[in-house]
């Protein structure tokens, strides 16, 4: 294997297939990159098992030659090391080679590596996605709906099967949901397909996170494919697949209250800042509780007490108070959670007593709403 | 005490003196920040007891006002809360009036804050420092004095003497001098001074990096004040006081080599930038250790091995290479500490022998030198 590229453009692609590899795994072929050169291009591939990325650099690219390839093989190369050495390298242009025993050589300028690499036919072959149903959407409507629901997920392992985003689809439409079990996102979508297929799988939310934050705010679509046990995400010369979690994702829609007893209408970015002031001194000893009043017609006020620190009172105007007079307390950190999760400047929040679970949306849009149980504080 | 101010002022100045409270002391009034109003104006004060920041805004300045002053008096108020309000308040302009029995309010908008305070007569006293001789700066120097020296203190409390700065002052000049006695960092500078004082002294290198992060780059002057215990560095509206180590200096004059068997001269960057790609193989197994050896009249070269993971080698030019051969090892992490802490494009570096100290000086400026010990490694 014998070949020269780009810096830069390698240096992405192997910060990339990084995202996938992580330094506490057990196996050790898996702490390397698999770089694997064809006449077409180069290949690097990262992987932890439940994640696996693939980037590809085509030798041309729009009339430019990016990689001179002298001859076609394969090696696995410790990724961290590797990684820390291309960034470094002192030219543009940085050839690598591959010696007897998986000894290779990366050469740049006066500068030169010689790292031990491992034998890439113990490389584990990437799961086999056969080409069934795609469905495609811009990226960066998909980058919004990781946002959006994606922090809702359960940090905690006693359901597994919560640490994960269901994603279902029915007639076209995305629905996408999180739940740790004391709030709830959710984000629905309208996608491109061909087909009229239905799913309902979990994708785990650290898969979700680490694809995020690969892919570019582009319209430029990926492709999606779903099979039982893995999902591909296909984006221009990258793949990335993680698997399932296996399990059934419980039913939300009955924790999601039809009717509202209590309805305000609030500047979100007015309603986001009085919430985070109260929630500075509900930090430590009260569990970041605050209180939501709602004062006359126009008016709530957002309140927080922890006797040792201090208290904290503010008055909201609401362009609207419906309904009945209400006193309700939440977490500051999960409604902070929701509102920023939100697009748009005015939302609605809408209650229906002050022990139910609420639900906030923005005004006149229907496809994301967040859902918050409150707190008892007596 | 009543006031109100403007709010980033404030916020600016409430930060400065948070440099110097811990949040693991002790002392439960030390977790406060002292707030003396008086008709001139509006002083901080924080304090752990080893670092001291007064900071004070005035009532009015170059014509414009900046707080209005409306009961004279002190409170002391929980440092790490207040400093989150003050940043978060909605409102240019705050308001914070004391009540009954050390109750704070705090006002910004329709927000109100309502803080415990501490009874300000048990806030310590600060140093009292007597106006004796005192010393200038421009504080652009003294930050650039801090950089190139404070690095190189140790870590370690085995020698506590060690983890300071030996100040001294002789003929009108001072002579700063770090070492953890693996490595010495010394820069000399003319000061300007009244008197002929002369003065010996070691400030801890945590006081020097704190104080640094406070000032500004600016060429305003900064005047300091040194008595048996104490060190006060007063810039505007900032003093900053500093307990001094106890213990003799050890005079490290005899470490620093007078003549030279071998010298090079070298362009910073390129020896930097090689010296890191070369620790980046020796960052583990072999306590960041590279080796340079002379291979030509205009050529050295920078190599480190780790069995596991790889080599690496590569060639600098040198401008000049005078003496004789050499091969030598040293930590890569001090050699590229010493090097940024140079100023200038070209260094000269002087060794007497593969065992003893070596010294780097940037070419035609003897006011900075740096000192490496090299590593045995056979």
């Amino acid at each position: 294997m014998k070949f020269s590229i780009q810096k830069d453009r390698f240096a992405q692609s192997v910060q990339d297939v990084l995202k996938a590899i992580s330094s506490r795994t057990t196996i050790p072929i898996l702490t390397g990159i698999k770089i694997d050169v064809t006449e077409e291009g180069i290949k690097l591939t990262g992987s932890d098992s439940d994640i696996s990325i693939e980037s590809f650099i085509p030798q041309e690219e729009e009339g430019k030659i990016l990689a001179e390839i002298e001859q076609p093989g394969s090696i696995v190369l410790n990724a961290r090391f590797f990684n820390e050495i291309v960034k470094k390298l002192p030219l543009d242009r940085i050839e690598i080679e591959v010696m007897n025993s998986f000894q290779t050589v990366i050469r740049s300028g006066q500068s030169e590596f010689n790292l031990n690499g491992l034998d890439p036919e113990e490389y584990p072959h990437l799961p086999q996605i056969e080409e069934r149903e795609v469905f495609k959407m811009p990226t960066d409507l998909l980058k919004t709906i990781i946002r959006q629901t994606v922090f809702a997920v359960s940090a905690s392992e006693t359901r597994p099967i919560l640490t994960g985003v269901n994603w279902r689809m029915e007639d076209g439409r995305l629905v996408c949901i999180a739940t740790d079990s004391h709030r709830l996102a959710m984000r629905k979508a309208a996608v491109e397909t061909d087909s009229d297929a239905e799913y309902n799988v979990v994708i785990p939310g650290k898969s979700l996170n680490e694809l995020s934050k690969i892919l570019d705010d582009t319209k430029e679509p990926v492709e999606i494919v779903i099979t039982d046990s893995q999902v591909l995400f296909r984006a221009k010369h990258l793949l990335f697949y993680s698997r399932l979690l296996e399990g059934n994702y419980p039913d939300t829609s009955r924790l999601i209250p039809t009717e509202s007893k209590t309805k305000l209408e609030l500047n979100t970015k007015e309603f986001l800042q009085a919430i985070d002031r109260a929630s500075l001194l509900a930090r430590e000893e009260r569990n970041n509780v605050v209180k939501l009043s709602v004062i006359d017609q126009d008016t709530i006020e957002i309140s927080s007490n922890s006797p040792e620190i201090g208290k904290v009172t503010e008055q909201v105007k609401s362009r609207s108070v419906e309904g009945d007079e209400l006193r309700i307390s939440f977490s500051a950190k999960y409604m902070m959670d929701a509102l920023k999760a939100l697009d748009g400047t005015e939302i609605n929040v809408q209650f229906t007593g002050a022990m139910k679970p609420f639900i906030i949306r923005p005004e006149q849009d229907d496809s994301t709403l967040q859902l918050i149980l409150p707190v008892r504080t007596y």
